[in-house]
């Protein structure tokens, strides 16, 4: 769901990426991107043109090289294509392999470097917000102990920039991206990198021209044709920010923790678990563990197909209808998480799942009334 | 100019890049472009997620490695980047260098092939239609001589599909790419791409992860995660391509050739030149010579602060107004190219130019109207 706000500004009439008229509009970017990703002076704040994809080859390209030493820290799907991708720019990749589901522990980070020794490692690479396991790692720990060792940090906010916190200049991270699509609520199609002075100053000569940094800011600082940005998705982007601002980081922040902890507090009531323990739980993404005898795909299908397009994604033809439908996504959270409860209970019991009917929704409305959720919900910003 | 439907197209509600109901679009995106660019049975039509450079690298990295034997043909500033791309990916290139502001001359190409031998090239990589100096190559000569000597072509038509003929099976082309925003009138985000069965079998393996072909297969294809597509850009995409085959790909390009020597008619009664000859000119982009004295930069920002701003781009807030201004990019070329060449005279007059005022205007006129232009223009389609 993407804010209504956030969709009208990409019928702004297109400006070319040069058009002095668009330029403060792309320094603006520059300086809420600096805000929020908290990067320190001087870093080089921008968005790939491309998904977060884009911008993890991007952040890679210009850190690794062959023979690059690369210590990655793997707890999912994504710390895997971190390993990929450096193997592909000929890094010589060494993993910290954490559980699946478990966000992994600092101390074995501590040892794979102190094991190699100061200087022996150049990057660590991580995930900070594991969409696969919905794990959280302890990027702070992590890049501390880096720093010690004097590795830089190439981390992966793609599911926790503008829903967890991400301090770039106070946990010293180095290169860093996200997508606009998740957390920062924009369509897809932009990568937001911060990319500090060290990050800068330890650069090696990108392979690529397409991620080239030093190309990049040619363009973004020095204004300099490099690639045809899309003014349209800088509109959204830049939108998305400014809603992000007017609600305050540290309120959006904590808006998702209550959402979470509600989700959660009604799955428990429904008699299913998460697979992450509780402190190692994204807010973002509830990975949650699959009762025996149940078609998970199945369950998941029937939700999308019979219950939400009914409700929220009416019509079906996309390219054929003017207006995005449903309310306003940022204020949408609340009665999105109590409909899912209520279609979820309902596929799971259709397939045989035994629960106390109606338990999953009280519980979880329980919790939003008592932070004044509810009445929240449905009011005008 | 946008047309006003592809703007709307993009605020359809955003779908999951797998989401089961946005797999017929894409689908249907997929055959449009066969269509567009001619591509022959068994070919692997995509966009890439990013712009029109983001294309040129996907080709490269895919048919391009160490040691990869590339003939570029270079005639401006676009040709020059295909040479840039290529030594980054490390091909060893040879060069055909053609006079900036004309057409290569196949010849040229005939004796470079034929000096290296059959079987020495592996890629003949050209430029379609120059953006940097208005000029359209030969490509289908270009790409005859390249198949005589067992080559593969490498072609960029960021600037001529949709807009001038491209024949990629009828033309023998194996790797093609271009934009959206340029020809195909969607917004920019997104680099369409032909690649042939041919190109397939001589693919190399991708060091790149975010251009690897066979990567973005399993997304386009077998539906299998990649990256996060933007549906968004694939809506507009789509609108821009349904536009196209409503209106008929002959007769746009036919509009467009008229629309281009209407300018040219214009731009002759007030005493300016094109670079180019006539027989090598693009009808996307009239290159025009400046009169001496005149400070070209100057009276480009003129014609755009004081006088299109005023008339068609208003408001220059982004992000703060509801609607796209102005009337229907596709019905608007023609009144267009009379406000340009008013503006341009204008500007150019009080720098000191002198021209027979209102001369430009009405040989423009009156070769849109022996055509019926300026009639059709104000009609909806």
């Amino acid at each position: 769901m993407i804010a209504a706000r956030v969709m009208r500004a990409m019928a702004t009439p297109v400006f070319g990426h040069l058009d002095p008229a668009f330029i403060p509009l792309l320094d603006d970017v520059r300086e809420r991107l600096k805000r929020l990703f908290q990067a320190p002076e001087g870093s080089f704040m921008f968005a790939m043109s491309g998904t977060g994809t884009s911008g993890m080859e991007a952040t890679i390209a210009n850190l690794v090289r062959d023979g690059t030493r690369v210590l990655a820290v793997v707890t999912g799907y994504f710390g895997e294509q971190l390993v990929e991708m450096c193997r592909r720019y000929r890094a010589t990749v060494s993993r910290v392999d954490g559980e699946w589901g478990r966000a992994v522990d600092p101390e074995a980070v501590r040892v794979a470097l102190r094991t190699s020794g100061t200087g022996a490692i150049d990057v660590v690479a991580c995930v900070h917000a594991e969409t696969s396991t919905g794990v959280l790692n302890p990027i702070r720990e992590i890049a501390a102990l880096a720093r010690e060792h004097d590795a830089l940090t190439l981390v992966d906010v793609v599911t926790s920039l503008g829903r967890h916190p991400v301090d770039v200049k106070g946990w010293a991270l180095d290169a860093v991206y996200s997508c606009t699509q998740k957390c920062i609520g924009a369509p897809s199609g932009m990568s937001p990198v911060a990319w500090t002075p060290l990050a800068h100053s330890r650069r090696v000569a990108s392979r690529s021209f397409y991620f080239d940094i030093t190309l990049l800011e040619d363009y973004w600082v020095r204004r300099k044709y490099h690639h045809t940005l899309s003014s349209t998705l800088i509109y959204a982007l830049h939108e998305a920010l400014v809603a992000l601002e007017e609600e305050g980081l540290e309120n959006r922040w904590e808006r998702h923790r209550r959402h979470h902890l509600a989700l959660v507090r009604g799955l428990e009531a429904m008699g299913l678990h998460l697979l992450p323990p509780a402190a190692d739980r994204l807010w973002t993404v509830n990975a949650v563990r699959v009762p025996p005898g149940i078609d998970e795909a199945a369950i998941r299908r029937r939700i999308v197909d019979r219950i939400l397009d009914r409700n929220w994604r009416r019509p079906r033809s996309p390219g054929r209808q003017d207006l995005a439908g449903g309310p306003d996504g940022i204020q949408f959270d609340a009665p999105l998480l109590l409909l899912f409860l209520s279609a979820l209970e309902h596929v799971l019991r259709t397939a045989g799942y035994k629960c106390i009917p109606g338990a999953g929704v009280s519980a979880a409305s329980d919790a939003l009334a008592s932070e004044g959720e509810i009445e929240r919900a449905g009011q005008p910003s």
